[in-house]
């Protein structure tokens, strides 16, 4: 058991959140951050309760948010990197998930770096997923007509009728492109990006003049990063903007993003669907499995 | 010979502007504007004397640069269309380059898209050409280190010696890739392309967080519009920006632009190459050995 220092609190970890970013750090290829060494704690959040406090924001029984608690089932923090959580408002689970730092990648990716208009055309990849579920709402709360790209039929009628998608098509269908094409017949002019790979390509195909593509993730790319992307005589051609980003790069807009993300929820606008493996000996499978896309949105470890 | 309706002024072209935007116009892939239809006038800007004019700012003898002026000898045009140029400050040829679309172009791009900060590292592709020429001296004014890639010894020896490029690599190089490294220690902030292909890999491996890509041109990749983009995976990793674009979009620009580099040109801090030939017939070649970086700055043809 570790022992808080001075400023640090005792934290026990009730849910874990995977998140594919983990997936960026078991590797050599290099990324934003160093790679997870051999014998290091694999980078997870935490929704976890106080145990012991030695900092003046925090007593025993406060339930919070950290970001780097790990996989693991207790970790002392610093009390100022640490996210208090309103369980009145909305479950735990959901702390790691729509109010979480899924809901903020999608929140910052798609109002500041994709700044859709009312009335233009949103694409989703992944779009049941964590991330790309919560992107979709929110652009249907902005009045965009939003499209899903996800795997299966399955995930495709959860992206329409759970989440309000207009329409979504299957990324294993192969005659993708066109189908993306015609349920976007005035081309894409968002396209949120969480997939690379066929989704990225065809999504690539109907982009309309001015459009912003934003790189959330690439899912279908971390085992080769080797693999080519669309050719740029389109990029200049329809002045393209293409953005790749890291969330906490714009960590200052979290205040505003709880402030809406809140509002939506209690308002009903914003559902979250929870693929929840219990133990922590359960999370190397079930982080697989979401690499895969096996699982159906927030992937969650109860410990 | 054209007669000019109400509104309107009759042009004698002096000076015709070659620039491989045109080349984007002869294809049938799609591009911005509708491909150039056989016996249409190639499009291009030109420098001419008003003859006649039927709009109440001109008067016969006056020059202008008109943007869709054409290979041709004559021509009519809106006046609101047409921007006055002034032969005290600089020489008309100038007004197609450095005060012209080629500066427009290298001004957009570097500032308001690369937004370039004093000490960051920017590279500029056709290094020493006419977009080049004018982008690499622009991030020198604004305290920047600037590298080229620039066609042969010949082409890099005039980026440094009379562009004030800090460094220059040869895109023939074998070892380009590590050439360009080697002069960017602390990676690149701002990669200004123009040529696409080669040049654009080997900035694209070495840019650092947070880089922005300009896409101003594409020259070496216009004969085969199917060329792979780099992979993505660097893009979301590092966080790159990339964006396409267009000078007419941001033709509410061309006073800023005007003042500023009038300004620069006066105090000497902007030169520029031409590369003249005479009588229209010799455009057509002159417009290929330009796509085959034969050229070695703005492309004129003298009428």
């Amino acid at each position: 058991m570790p022992t808080p220092a001075d400023g640090e609190v005792l934290l026990r970890h009730d849910w874990l959140g995977l998140a594919p970013a983990a997936r960026l750090r078991m590797s050599e290829a290099g990324s934003y951050s160093a790679p997870t060494a051999l014998g290091e704690v694999v980078y997870g959040q935490a929704i976890g309760t106080v145990l012991e406090s030695r900092h003046p924001d925090f007593a025993p029984g406060d339930m919070v948010m950290s970001m780097r608690a790990g996989w693991q089932c207790f970790s002392t923090a610093a009390g100022d990197q640490l996210n208090r959580i309103d369980p009145a408002l909305a479950p735990p689970p959901v702390w790691l998930g729509a109010l979480g730092t899924s809901g903020l990648a999608a929140y910052i990716g798609l109002l500041d770096l994709g700044q859709p208009i009312a009335g233009e055309t949103v694409v989703v990849s992944a779009a049941a997923g964590a991330v790309g579920s919560v992107v979709g709402q929110i652009a249907r709360i902005k009045g965009c007509r939003v499209v899903g790209i996800a795997g299966g039929t399955d995930k495709c009628r959860v992206a329409v009728e759970e989440f309000g998608y207009d329409a979504c098509v299957d990324h294993r269908s192969p005659t993708l492109a066109d189908d993306l094409a015609r349920a976007c017949p005035q081309g894409i002019d968002v396209s949120f990006e969480n997939a690379g790979g066929v989704s990225r390509d065809a999504a690539w195909a109907s982009m309309a003049q001015g459009g912003r593509v934003v790189v959330c993730g690439l899912i279908a790319e971390y085992n080769d990063p080797q693999i080519a992307g669309p050719g740029w005589y389109t990029l200049l051609t329809r002045r393209l903007t293409v953005r790749g980003y890291i969330t906490s790069d714009h960590i200052h807009r979290r205040d505003a993003f709880i402030a809406d993300m809140s509002g939506w929820w209690r308002q009903g606008r914003i559902r979250m669907r929870q693929d929840v493996s219990v133990g922590l000996e359960s999370a190397p499978a079930a982080f697989i499995g979401m690499l895969q896309g096996h699982n159906q949105g927030k992937v969650l470890v109860k410990l």
